[in-house]
């Protein structure tokens, strides 16, 4: 039976969704702005029936709906319970009951960075591996590990969190999580940011990046491709700590292959190639040589990751 | 039916063995010598016979076997391959095959810090936990790590070698494995004995560790109790790299539970209590809290973990 499968993606300005046949092809997908008023309350009853009207659009019956996905920015554990999202101002509460409610049909959440990684290793980058830690380089840096297949939610949903290692114990300032040296004050797109800014300013040599009218990880591996000096030593750095950052999560969860995503992964095969060498000098020789790919399914992931839950859901 | 269930931990120079009813009660346990001589090619034959033995002795018929689990001091992946055990001799190869050949049952392998883990959280200090993360700190810091109640072994065996995370980017003297810097250097009985060594050295304060005949993580820490200032401050130091490191693990994988075994933690809830105060200053929020057990099984955990293996495989 050719079910249809519903996958959400919460993000804290707009909601994507994709409708997918029950192989994973996407049939269509679309976007709602996220009301984070009232406590996010109005969030579940607008997914709700914007899925109504995309069915009804579509002439999809509800009994042909295996399920919705849904992957939300906070931690989510294994039964479905969200442990407080700070962005869309929710508490503490059973997410799969509570839109089970409004749609009658099962409902499988998950955190939005391990759907994005259960999505690349669906039908992206990490297609085909069972093991495997997919990394985004965006605003932080995320991780979304996957165990066998399945996704490591951990015990409170906090599974995969390695933006926040410590990679630096005499860093001085701040990460947004209130600790200092963690992994994403280095490589994230801010990070990689501040390292160039740094560098540019204590560095009177010449670089290109000096006439950028502002310094994000494009125009810093632009510049390295470029065979700009400053941009080449400012790219080690980020390797190097990321390289470091990543040698760790291997000696802790030996994953077949490193997908990685987020913005700062748009200046290609280049950026692979900087964390890959670190990577491999630091890491434990068992975990010497694990593959390295970039994510293909950008703001899609989280959306394709999402239907996946509900396959794996309804099908375990 | 009331099968039998042979567990094996295969070391250096002994071989621990037992056998357990289907309900996880030890029957008997026995050691016989491991024979690396050869490149290791007597140890199977030589467990099978000794099981063959114990069998008679105890009139269980080969058809009351459920299967036989091997702990092996090397990295198995979940297919039942070893990749290189160097203390033993052995190379690559698929040691469930090779053993069955040798009994005629079932076999299930893996690797003996994993084994101890499943151990541990099966009938020990971490019962009754489905994400845990064991600790071994004896003469290198050995983990293992269960997910979902499974052992997390990785793609080429080397889930939970978490002794060789990074924590010291200054180390100058090399780790075992090659690398600098790495968890094992401060936190194992080796480690723990550097740090009193160098600390007994550089400081000409009185310390009741300056009459011991050899220093270890028993002499530091019964110094510890005795109020003993330098031995405060060594076990300081070595909380706050252990804590780092845990803490760095539980932002990988949050587990519910670290259970902490191995010689060091001989010293009891003291080790403990050094290791978590550090462990809440630099974990992730979302993480703080994880609950800290002492390993109760001792040098059993193998041969416990090792028949939880068969249960769990021939279950699934």
């Amino acid at each position: 039976m050719d079910k249809k499968v519903f996958g959400v993606d919460i993000g804290g300005t707009t909601i994507k969704m994709g409708m997918f046949s029950s192989d994973g092809e996407l049939v269509d997908k679309w976007e709602i702005p996220t009301r984070t008023e009232d406590n996010g309350s109005n969030i579940l009853p607008d997914i709700a029936a914007s899925i109504t009207r995309k069915r009804e659009e579509l002439s999809v019956s509800k009994d042909e709906v295996a399920g919705i996905g849904i992957s939300v920015p906070g931690p989510v554990d294994d039964n479905g319970i969200v442990h407080k999202c700070v962005n869309l101002g929710w508490g503490v509460f059973d997410i799969d009951e509570e839109m089970k409610k409004y749609t009658g049909v099962p409902v499988f959440a998950g955190n939005d960075a391990n759907a994005a990684a259960l999505g690349e290793v669906w039908k992206g980058g990490g297609k085909g591996y069972k093991n495997a830690v997919v990394v985004t380089l965006g605003t932080g840096v995320g991780g979304g590990i996957i165990v066998n297949g399945k996704i490591l939610s951990g015990s409170s949903g906090a599974g995969g969190e390695i933006g926040h290692i410590l990679v630096n114990h005499n860093e001085t300032e701040k990460c947004g999580c209130g600790n200092k040296g963690c992994l994403e004050q280095y490589a994230s797109a801010t990070g990689i940011a501040k390292i160039a800014k740094k560098k540019l300013k204590e560095d009177d040599r010449p670089s290109v990046m000096r006439n950028a009218r502002s310094i994000n990880g494009k125009v810093v591996f632009d510049a390295v491709k470029a065979g700009d000096e400053l941009a080449v030593e400012v790219a080690e750095e980020f390797g190097r700590v990321l390289g470091i950052g990543l040698s760790i999560v291997a000696d802790v969860v030996n994953p077949e292959i490193f997908v990685i995503g987020g913005g700062v992964s748009r200046a290609g095969q280049i950026v692979i190639d900087y964390i890959e060498k670190n990577y491999n000098e630091y890491v434990f020789h068992a975990s010497r040589g694990t593959k390295f790919a970039l994510a293909t399914l950008g703001n899609d992931a989280g959306i394709y990751g999402s239907a996946k839950m509900v396959l794996d859901g309804v099908g375990s």
